[in-house]
């Protein structure tokens, strides 16, 4: 299974789209705001003491798949360059964006809202706009995408916890599945399957930041922010419940002849939620970066941000999940299942009825890490 | 008319698209590459003079489009980079590249053509490829694009003889239309209309050049190649044939009340074809560059790149020709005359035909120009 094929946020505006349902991953954006803030802001300062304010700065959004969330960040980064230069009396320097995501991503949709966002950005700083130039790298972010020494800032949300691959190893000798009807590292998973996830993330994770390390200039900034978890232990309560209840609805399906039972036994989602040990080993390792900030955070799983619609408001709470977790997750399983239509608006239906039903008897949070980093 | 929201050439891959009627567009590449493979190779070599080989190299192409021709200079630029530096001995630079179109542009069938296109460098160039980045950059390439100082080869064919607007000045007091039923300047046009269009020409040339200027390095290589004409007069016989036997069939179709007979007074082309003394004004005002190379070469009408398909060659040349123009103006038609479907049908098939009486008559040849520049 080629992750970059199948990974894909649900496209278009419609019901069911990315666009429509990704104000969850856009909360997490604002969350860790203050955090993106002081990062920039070092980028400013960082060329002040060497007294010559920079003239140009390069920034990369990695993973900003495409909708809302796609310059929002974009957006916020560059009037903070701006409100910071302008305290300063620094004249504006030219601002590079680099917009990445995989090769299938909606790369159009972006571009077509350009205009409007060069707009809004006159809006909201009046004349006194520098020249902003805005562009799309597509491609994976677990190997180089830019040349040497050319980004000043990498900013990555929700985007980390997927893996480049399925890991190798999850089929045991003579092809017998390992973690058959689970989809992810499970309590009745064996030992192996864990050790496979573990080694896929540390394999990816430390080539995303030898990658990065390269590319960035020295006393450039990195905030990363993506899914976790808290415990040492990756089958802990509470850790990978979006999974556990996937499978769930999943098994139902099976056992009414809608979904074949093999199709199941063979699925592992390219998902992995690290915890801070894991992380922080792997920049120790690889050592060029200091870590300036490092935390866990919770959000709520049926969390909305701001000024999210009414429709989604007005839906009970695991119908919000159910749609969130589509919306993400779609591409890949009618890849994997081969089945559309009404099976997935079935398999929905059902995960949401499940996921109200777990959130009755539990409190559940999503755990994520948030990352500020400076190259040395 | 916004050009930037209605020049786009027809998507997909379907009869009309550009992507199977675009072997003229792909001629033209191929005619010039010649002086593209001396601009390349000179920048390497001008690196070579300083005795250090150029660690990385930025390439932009300007109206790359979609289809066949978006990665075909990128891909002969690339390989030409790798040949040469393999023949001074030098390490391969990381190349980053860099396609721009307008906003509308199909990006994403580009950018899901890439994994193919980065096997094929692998193919042509064995396990020896440098690194290669290669990104969308949408926008109008009539105001800057990139960072100062950052470009060291521009590239752009088929996109320059497109205006950034219709011209002002196409309506005279009282709103009466100057140019009725002409698309563009023709010989019963008024001289206002030709003074209208050269302005406009002058005004949108300068502020490509200007802009590049800024962007590019001393000693940066750019080649143009557009459509201009031989005779100063721009209503000499054979300078703007497609735009009078366009006028010509849509005449007939007002004439069977098929399209309103305002919309043909209203419409004019964004295009200009200049001629070699206009172009050479406009660089030598600005003053940057030093022109390296110019000259004019003729394009058969219906003439067809190597290899194209049996579909396009089994026409009549009326139907070529039509299928090659109506790939490009199309969605231009369909906003400004709100027709699309069977009354486009009918418009390109009478248009074939006329074309097809008037190839019987005239031999007709495209006038291109092609300039090699360096900067300064």
């Amino acid at each position: 299974m080629e992750v970059a094929q199948i990974l894909c946020m649900n496209k278009g505006g419609g019901e069911t789209s990315y666009t429509q349902n990704s104000s969850l991953q856009q909360k997490i954006i604002s969350d860790t705001m203050p955090i993106t803030e002081k990062a920039v802001e070092a980028i400013i300062s960082t060329d002040a003491t060497s007294a010559s304010p920079p003239q140009s700065i390069a920034i990369a959004d990695l993973g900003c798949s495409s909708g809302r969330n796609a310059l929002l960040l974009i957006s916020d980064t560059i009037n903070l360059v701006y409100a910071k230069c302008k305290r300063l009396g620094y004249p504006l320097p030219e601002v590079s964006v680099f917009l990445n995501d995989l090769f299938n991503n909606d790369f159009n949709s972006i571009f077509g809202s350009l205009p409007d966002f060069h707009r809004r950005l006159k809006d909201t700083n009046g004349d006194e706009v520098g020249r902003c130039f805005i562009s799309g790298m597509p491609g994976s972010f677990y190997g180089r995408l830019f040349p040497k020494h050319s980004l000043n800032f990498v900013h990555s949300s929700s985007s980390l916890h997927w893996l480049s691959k399925v890991p190798e190893g999850l089929e045991g000798e003579d092809k017998i599945r390992m973690n058959k009807g689970k989809l992810y590292v499970s309590r009745t998973s064996p030992p192996s399957v864990l050790l496979a996830y573990a080694a896929q993330f540390r394999n990816d994770f430390s080539r995303f930041i030898s990658s990065r390390s390269e590319e960035m200039v020295s006393g450039g900034r990195m905030v990363l922010s993506f899914m976790g978890r808290k415990s040492m232990d990756p089958t802990a309560s509470g850790t990978a419940h979006q999974w556990e209840l996937l499978a769930e609805a999943l098994t139902t399906l099976v056992s009414r002849g809608l979904v074949d039972a093999e199709k199941l036994e063979s699925f592992n989602a390219p998902y992995y939620s690290p915890c801070m040990e894991e992380v922080r080993m792997e920049i120790e390792k690889e050592g060029s970066f200091d870590i300036d900030h490092f935390e866990e955070f919770d959000v709520e799983w049926d969390d909305l941000a701001e000024g999210t619609n009414s429709g989604l408001k007005s839906l009970s709470r695991g119908q919000r999940v159910a749609k969130t977790i589509r919306a993400v997750v779609e591409t890949m399983l009618e890849s994997h299942f081969g089945f559309g239509g009404e099976i997935m608006d079935e398999l929905f239906e059902r995960y949401g009825a499940i996921v109200e039903d777990y959130l009755l008897q539990n409190t559940v949070t999503n755990t994520n890490l948030v990352i500020s980093f400076v190259k040395k």
